[in-house]
């Protein structure tokens, strides 16, 4: 039996502002800097071990987990850091709210981009500053392999290399990893781990800052699945991930 | 030429109190959680890059290190943790304050092992809790790698080893690493590189949360080195170092 805890990481200044982040590298905001503090103490009260730590290369997945392993006295756990974790990129919309979006490209546009699984959103500019290909932490990488933007199902095919060749491996050699990534990098996870279909995945929604326990079987099927916190606290979140009406 | 920057974990809550403090787990003090942040701005401020980071897995270093990152906006470096670059262990001192030492020991006993570069002071007992073999973040070490006890002889000896086989060969791959350890585990790289003697090496008081910046040439000859901050706080914190009358 196989323990996997996801973490989406707290919230952050544009979820606050109802913003298009993708890989953005935008701070916490203090409440979800409290949601991390919160969720390393859920999870040491819960006696849950952890001992190698998987995180984007985007600080609010890393404060985050630096926040929970704190907690838990756990800061000397290794940890491995990958852009394969990192948010869906969100393209040309990354930076703009909600009515910037609409005013930009039309309110029927943007439902279309909403509701398709496999659309991607307009594509960033390689001249763009914000551009991966211009950012140190992506230049050991062929840059093919960076995003201009992405579709749920992008992400999910950037994603599940990394379960294949990083988490399921660390499983597999007995490890109790942490997982703290974004809300469509653990759609990605949950979606294969749960054989959601392509529509149902757009359903669901991953509240921030709290820690989602898996118990596997050896051939990685879900034998349990909850999140560890107060599932009042846990229904609230998850109504207000849903009601931003966008996967962030 | 390499670049390499050596920095002592800021002010911890033992270090106020003046503690033998060692191997034992605390946390920064407030001072030393500024003294992280500013460590990060002042890197910044010099424009001085980093792409990889090694700590030892002490929260004083970890923590330290990870607000030295933020500040420089580079949360996602990849890190490496090691018990090599652990503090010196104190053995059967670990815990005690200046005056319960010469209590317990003798003031001239005290003055033995302060003036002594590698006579160790009394082991800590397996069975104490506080051995690094009841410690879970060890439990992957072969149980004889963990000491009892360390005279600063033993700590260089324990630490030079990551020297040779981590620190050095990031430089030779071109690599420019952040080095965040402890006051005798980074006199052990201090020693190595400057070639002190012995009894030089005493003398010589790091000052906590100041980034000691070495340029070295292709065989690891120091052709410059400097603390990056202001002249006069770094005087004061030597001092501030050598009048505690002994090694954290």
């Amino acid at each position: 039996m196989y323990q996997l805890v996801l973490v989406r990481h707290g919230q952050s200044t544009w979820n606050k502002e109802n913003r298009f982040t993708g890989w953005k590298d935008v701070p916490l905001s203090e409440r979800g800097l409290d949601e991390a503090k919160k969720a390393g103490q859920m999870l040491k009260a819960k006696g849950i071990e952890f001992d190698t730590v998987f995180t984007s290369v985007l600080r609010r997945a890393i404060i985050t987990s630096n926040n929970i392993l704190e907690e838990m006295d756990l800061s000397w756990l290794p940890v491995q850091r990958n852009y394969r974790l990192n948010e869906r990129h969100y393209g040309g919309l990354q930076g703009l709210d909600k009515s910037e979006t609409a005013a930009k490209h039309g309110e029927e546009q943007v439902l279309i981009w909403r509701r398709s699984f496999d659309t991607p959103p307009p594509a960033m500019s390689v001249d763009d500053p914000e551009h991966p290909c211009n950012d140190p932490r992506y230049a050991g990488l062929d840059a093919r392999a960076l995003p201009n933007a992405e579709s749920l199902k992008c992400t999910i095919d950037r994603v599940l290399p990394y379960w294949h060749d990083a988490i399921a491996p660390a499983l597999k050699a007995g490890k109790k990893p942490l997982v703290v990534a974004h809300g469509n990098s653990l759609r990605a996870l949950v979606k294969y781990l749960e054989n959601y279909s392509d529509e149902a995945i757009m359903g669901i929604n991953i509240p921030t800052g709290m820690p989602l326990l898996y118990t596997l079987d050896e051939n990685f099927q879900v034998v349990s699945s909850e999140y560890v916190g107060d599932p009042e606290e846990v229904a609230k979140l998850m109504a207000e991930v849903a009601a931003q009406g966008k996967a962030k």
